[in-house]
C-alpha cells in the first residue's frame, strides 16, 4: 500500500509550478496503478489553453469556481465543487479560474514525471493548441 | 468532452448505497477513459473490511477523518484531507471513519457499473477478506 500526503509532497519535487497553475503529482507511472493522480491548483484569473495530445485526463473540482471552454464543440461549462470533466477525445480546451480552483486530476496512461524536464521548463503534456 | 456534476448524479442510479458508505460513480468503463472515478462517502463510525481482488484503487481524502489499517503489513495510517492511499498490491484493509469522509476514488481497470447488481445487492468488487 502506498500512502502519501498532499501537504507534505507539495514541498518536494513532486510539485511542478508553471504559469497559472501548480500540480502535485501524488501517484505517477512508476507506482504501477495504470494511471497517475495529481492535485492541481489553478490560480485565480488564470486562462489556460490546453491540448493533451497523448493522454486522456479527468478533472474533478474540489474547490473554487471557473469554467471550461470546449474549443472543438464550441461550448462552455461552469466549474464548481462537484463538477468533473473528462477529456475523452483529447479535446482542445481553455480552462479559466474565476477563483482559485483545486482539482483532482487523473491521467491515462500515467504521467511518468519526467515530462517536466524539457528544454522550456514547461509541462510538455500541456501543449498550446495553436 | 464529458461533463458531470456530483450534486446532480448523486440523485440518479449512478449512486450506490451500502452499509457504511455510498458511492457516486461519475466515470465508468463505458466512458472510455481507462479508469473509473467515484466520489464515495464513508459514514461516520463505519468500519469497512475490504479486499479488491480484481482492481487497483487509489483513494484521496477530500474531507473528514479516519484511518486505514493494512492487514497484510500490519500497519495503520491516519486519513485526513490531502491523504491518498493506493492499493497497489490488492491490499486487504480496514477503513475506519472517525468522522464522515468524502473520498475521490480511481479504479483500474474501470468499474463497469454492472457489479452492483449481484444477488446480494452488494458491491461485489468489495469482498470480505475472510
Amino acid at each position: 500500500m502506498i500512502v502519501r500526503n498532499y501537504h507534505q509532497e507539495k514541498n518536494t519535487d513532486r510539485r511542478v509550478d508553471s504559469d497559472g497553475w501548480s500540480s502535485v503529482r501524488l501517484l505517477l507511472k512508476d507506482d504501477g496503478m495504470g494511471f497517475s493522480f495529481h492535485i492541481t491548483t489553478i490560480h485565480k484569473g488564470a486562462e489556460l489553453k490546453m491540448h493533451y495530445q497523448n493522454h486522456l485526463e479527468s478533472v474533478y473540482c474540489v474547490s473554487g469556481k471557473g469554467s471550461i471552454e470546449d474549443l472543438d464543440e464550441g461550448s462552455t461549462h461552469e466549474i464548481a465543487p462537484g463538477v468533473v470533466y473528462a477529456l475523452d477525445k483529447h479535446d482542445r480546451h481553455i480552462l479559466r479560474a474565476e477563483e482559485e480552483m483545486i482539482m483532482a486530476c487523473v491521467f491515462s496512461p500515467p504521467v511518468t514525471g519526467k515530462e517536466v524536464h524539457n528544454k522550456d521548463g514547461a509541462y510538455p503534456l500541456i501543449e498550446e493548441a495553436s
